[in-house]
């Protein structure tokens, strides 16, 4: 087979294959190329995956250079060819499916080529010359999938978390500022969709602050357990054919490439098979964007209307609601987000099952592990930025409404408990549900009372 | 060991256990009622599942008769046996947990021990002396677990959908007859939670009623399917140890007796080894779950107030809402069915992990598929039943808000666009926004043309 | 604000953007593509949803043109305009991210504005000048995208289907192949990994040929209601503001340009708010899903090895197996099909939720819901394609690997049961057991009989 | 309506309802008994939740008595209602069902009625005679279902909590000893179901403890966050009706009674609309169901045969496998955990749902939250129990079938790696496969360096 121009021939155990001349991929890249033609998405789409493999890779070029498993220029030159790869853009280079079978086998080959190609070019000689830097014997020296994969991962998430944080820490930021904004306006509180008891629009934002905060605490948290790798665990856990203190040397030097502040798992057959780490962390992620669609609701509802629903917020506009019905304008950002939420639940199941599926010594689903769990932690950073900016900052409070929804209420009616007991209060209350009145309207006699608890009751609302 | 009064001792190949003297059931489902103590739900809390496992032992005993395999008058009084357990209430003698393992042997082994036992107790034997009738070489004669489980599960799920099929119809019809009620009420109708155009209540009801109306029609289409059996199939589909034309002759009197238009499935490896067609009625039965729980988001959002919400229908009240607020009905109906649903999607994820995991010619975890199939078939009856006596049939409507929020609708102004276009439509609709007034009022020159076509519009609307 | 060059503004009632002058989308798309930076994923990226949604507004316009409500003339160059559209490559064209907010209402704008803006380049207009056609008032004429979503959704769910099936058959065809291939290979069958009684392996590609063959007949079936559209409901299935007889039409149309039997749901106001079609076709595919799942269970079982496992065929090589161990070759293309069941086991979650949360007369959340969905389609096609060429259709059997497993089975001793009884038939294989020995080794006295039993039984196996 | 012989009537706002004489239940609860007919599962069937209910209205008793919000002898008698409540067995008095509306409610109520009432009967009174001691206004003083019912659902979680832990604890320890009873057995190590590299059986159950001690680490973190109570926030969280520092005495009190560190939230408004907390901890319990479930997949993979699978260990047998099988013993230990853990992730599922579905100040569906996550909890305690006490503790090894399993692999050629590098070592491998030979026949070149590679890395491998 004479190889057409523009491209060239590699060759592995089960033959050979033509590729791109200027590819950086290699023979075991191509391959699975062909074989996972599955979700269209390919790990050069997820940077954070690409980088967190490829300083890996520069870790072990160090510590393998230390250790003196490879020649100090290799090491030298594969280092350079990742700090390349890591800066500029390389994205298109990574081209094998997020989706792959072989646990994560292609991808860590993947990123073995390149880097021994990119290397090559370095030292002068041509891609797929692979007497100068090897992808394997070179660049995976004293490594297996098996520890750089699930590793890899770890580290992409914790990069991904970063700028998830930052998102949440902002959306915190403007609910603060709507909790002050709004901490005078006296509104009807809702239990099970009905009218309960007087608060304020600003507790209301509080709580949304509140709640988040939280999350951000939980997942900040979860980080501890995300920097237990498992490298130079190699093929099973025991460290076959890796010098005997790898793990820690590169460690160290990939704690210090990263900024993270990474470990070594202390029982390594268990960390290579174990994927339990991500399922914990989907839950958190899951936890966040379920509160956030919980907001959501929220919003949809209390701006609900504009005239024939409760009305108390309005929503910014960001684009015209209907084709056909004039002047409608949705709340198209939260539903967006509702929808993000669903998305990270559904993920979070597919997290779960192929937890579940691991066999033995590895589990061969990480790749849709991987996957799933960036998906979610991009879409819900993503949920958090658009909510926060084109909705959350936005809101207006209907003022007017909140106290009309407020006076009608029945609710006030608990006021008059300490005072005339349940029972009364209960009569007074389907009196003015009957007669179509307020509350303040039929317990005339306690007008006086109930102002007092009113005012008293509020000021307790507002002051918290 | 001497067996304590009261009890009786029992043998099999790991040894000799104690029963309670007058227990029916034997060794075997003893030993599997200490193996799984698991989730404390007996196959007894199953009637549905012990009848049709009776059954099923009652067809396979008329086959053996017929066919040779065991004596006409030890056929005859397993016969016997399995008609009283059937009439008469012997639920506390199916003691094994619904969750077990062994792919349903326990729950096959505890019929089979029961029969025995109440044919030796008919013979004038003394329960636990199998030489008079034995639950194995007899009662299970030319069967296995793995044909006798499955099958069974089908048949309780026939049972159970009548059941549910009646209370859906019920369903249906109480909607209808709200469409009747509220066919002359004029609302708003709402998309994504903003004042949309005009419509009845009586369409939103008649909407419940059809799309109810559609998950009568797919559950009665999937009965279809839960009619293939694979009786006969034996251990693995090949039908070993079974007389050749058993399948055929079991599964005809089986038709008979339990009236359900059964047949044999053509391939028998596949059909032993297959939980598909529970997932496909799990699904089935979720999605009717989660237009139920649809509906009751519906009744309780338009219900929601009474004051501060829409305020458009009144649920009747069954409970008091609140221990504090006084006078507080809560949409208690609605609330618990929608819980229904969650529980319904939490069994489909289950029921579908449990699929999934089947391997070579079993699926091991039928058990748990049955457990849960037959738990939302029996939530789902319970939840139409509930919502359809205890909520929709006592819904009134609130005819005075619906025209107030109608009135009010800026929605109206779509009836303009044919007469003045969308663009000045629009401008109409924010004015009246801006000012606080309605479309009517802001339209005074379109009055005419508006009313002519709102009156066209809602003729439509109550003609639908 | 002056327009850069390259550029063109455009105005909507929130304000005036700028786009690129080229760009066949307008303001609105504009709005939603900057508003929902979601998934990152395209409307483009679905082509079945474009040339759905394209088609439904090319039957509109002939509708629209038949009934008088656009002049003849622009009907007829919004349908050429669509022709083009469908027929070549305007797939970037379509930007708003597949998750959205707003119900849908930025895709069918961006087919309008797409559609509009080439119509206008065949009258020779310039792009943006919506007097010569209007992308609302023309495009959209009688619609609203209440009743246009979510019948394009359908409409690409079907188109997607076919695909699915010529994969499906294909499968089915090659199992049936491997079925006739192995027809005479005895083996062992196994039921909870224990060893059972025998077959053919044969019989065990046959049951997969016959477990798919169900899973297309379901979904055959599932298409007609799919087949069940809501096109003239416009806003909330009172068809305000669309002609009268306009549903009947445009389906009419509708069914000759794509060629499926189409019609209208006979509630109108149901089938707009009513997202259970799609809960239901989701749990369709998710049980063939999980079904092929099982398969790749199976053949990852059936090939463990090749010398510590049951070894009982191999699958063919289609890649390097591990960058460490020489010689190991892995079941990539089974393990990244289970991963597309673990997909799709969660993608029916996502559309479960976001069915349940529809409110009132509109699902907000169908943009999430025909994302899933269409993923799930497209992921199992590529699963069943990837699966027959790379896998199945290339396995080998290991003859003589089934024959040893065979043999040494105590299994076997289930064929005694009829000759010298269950007790007896059981000291035998433990006996076997113990000693390390075969059951005809220990069951010498029963040679004959035995021998006689499996050929039966043998016979029989290979006979189904 | 004259009431029956021993029964009593109760009255409330909806008329009169007839109640056994006997019953200490009243009237709330008894409607809500018959509204809610939806599980079969009541709240006394989780004892855990009715103490944790009583003994929280008992701190309350006694804060009430303290803040003089109740009389000093009424406090006193409530308390001591309580400690006989929770002493002895009044399980059959909480009769409403687990899944109920009014977002728990109804178990609150049941609560205050079956407290009063033993109250009442402790001052010599005649149930139902609420002069002497009231349901609301003594039991319930202060509170709110909206605090009471979420702050007992994370009490009763913590003391389940308590149960699970001493069973993993139990595992761990089984484990351990396991580890190193195996921890000279030497065993092929498994990748993706392929042969890998070698590795000791020790070392298989060593990870098992490692995987379940983490998990044990995780649960006793997330205590930390369920110990946070919303007491004293009663409707919505601004605390109307209860004295200014009910809060912080009630929770010293409860801290006292219970044992646990409880504090109160910071922002009790957040805390009684969240359900986060339990989200989160619901996915904790998942990831050590999954990961359990992942060791049963594996020792039912490990024991498969017992001659055509790995057999490598044997699983002590607990029942007889097979009704038709002589000598068959199934892994059904094994088989009922997987079954636990795809409840569990059912279970998940609900919770999420109903999290998610929360609004504005309440989370209606906590009901069917408690009941899921209650359930789970237990089931993986039972899990935990049974996979310990009966299948671990008992499990063999078969130190024969490992060493050949392992001394067949060609994994064995991965030591020759550093010796002649990967590719020739990938030829030997090859050559060994194709003529069935092993490793250390056809690389007799190297024998002496293959032994020595072996040795050491199992002498590695035997180090952990």
């Amino acid at each position: 087979m004479s190889t057409p121009k523009h491209q060239r021939t590699e060759t592995d155990a089960l033959g050979s294959v033509c590729l791109p001349k200027d590819a950086y991929w290699g023979v075991h890249t191509e391959r699975a190329r062909c074989n996972f033609a599955i979700s269209g998405i390919t790990l050069g789409q997820y940077p954070c995956l690409v980088s967190a493999l490829v300083q890996i890779k520069h870790a072990a070029a160090i510590t393998n250079g230390k250790l003196g498993v490879i020649e100090p220029n290799i090491s030298q030159v594969i280092q350079e060819a990742c700090i390349d790869i890591v800066r500029q853009d390389y994205t298109e280079q990574f081209v094998v499916d997020m989706i792959q079978g072989g646990a994560g086998t292609s991808s860590n080959m993947n990123a073995n080529e390149v880097i021994a190609n990119r290397a090559i070019e370095l030292c002068g000689g041509v891609k797929g010359d692979y007497h100068v830097i090897h992808p394997n014997d070179h660049v995976n020296a004293s490594q297996s999938t098996n520890d750089v994969y699930p590793s890899a991962i770890k580290l992409a998430v914790l990069k991904e978390l970063d700028r998830l944080l930052i998102q949440m820490e902002a959306f915190k930021t403007v609910c603060i500022e709507k909790r002050d904004e709004f901490s005078t306006i006296l509104k009807l509180g809702r239990t099970q969709l009905q009218d309960a008891v007087p608060m304020t629009l600003g507790q209301e934002f509080g709580a949304y602050s509140t709640t988040i905060e939280e999350d951000i605490a939980r997942l900040r948290e979860s980080t501890v357990h995300l920097c237990e790798l498992n490298i130079g665990a190699t093929a099973i856990g025991t460290g076959i054919n890796a010098p005997v203190r790898f793990s820690e040397h590169c460690v160290e030097e990939l704690r210090r490439l990263s900024g993270f502040n990474l470990r070594i798992a202390e029982n390594l057959i268990e960390a290579t098979s174990d994927a339990g780490g991500f399922v914990l962390f989907s839950g958190v992620v899951k936890r966040a964007a379920i509160k956030l669609s919980k907001v959501c609701n929220d919003l949809r509802l209390l701006s609900s209307g504009p005239r024939g629903g409760l009305g108390e917020i309005r929503l910014p506009a960001v684009q015209a609601g209907s084709s056909i019905m004039p002047g409608k304008v949705n709340p198209v950002i939260p539903e967006v987000v509702n929808q993000i939420a669903y998305m990270i639940m559904g993920n979070d199941v597919t997290i779960s099952c192929a937890a579940e599926s691991g066999q033995l010594q590895l589990n061969a689903f990480e790749p849709v592990i991987a996957f799933r769990l960036l998906n979610s932690v991009r879409l819900l950073t993503e949920g958090f930025a658009t909510l926060t900016d084109k909705c959350i900052r936005g809101v207006e409070a209907d003022a007017e409404k909140c106290r009309q929804n407020l006076n009608m209420s029945i609710g006030l009616a608990t006021y008059l408990n300490p005072e005339i007991g349940y029972a009364a209060s209960s009569d007074l209350a389907k009196q003015a549900l009957l007669e179509g009145r307020t509350i303040s309207d039929v317990a005339e006699a306690y007008q006086e009372g109930l102002s007092r608890a009113i005012d008293q009751g509020l000021s307790i609302a507002q002051g918290q």
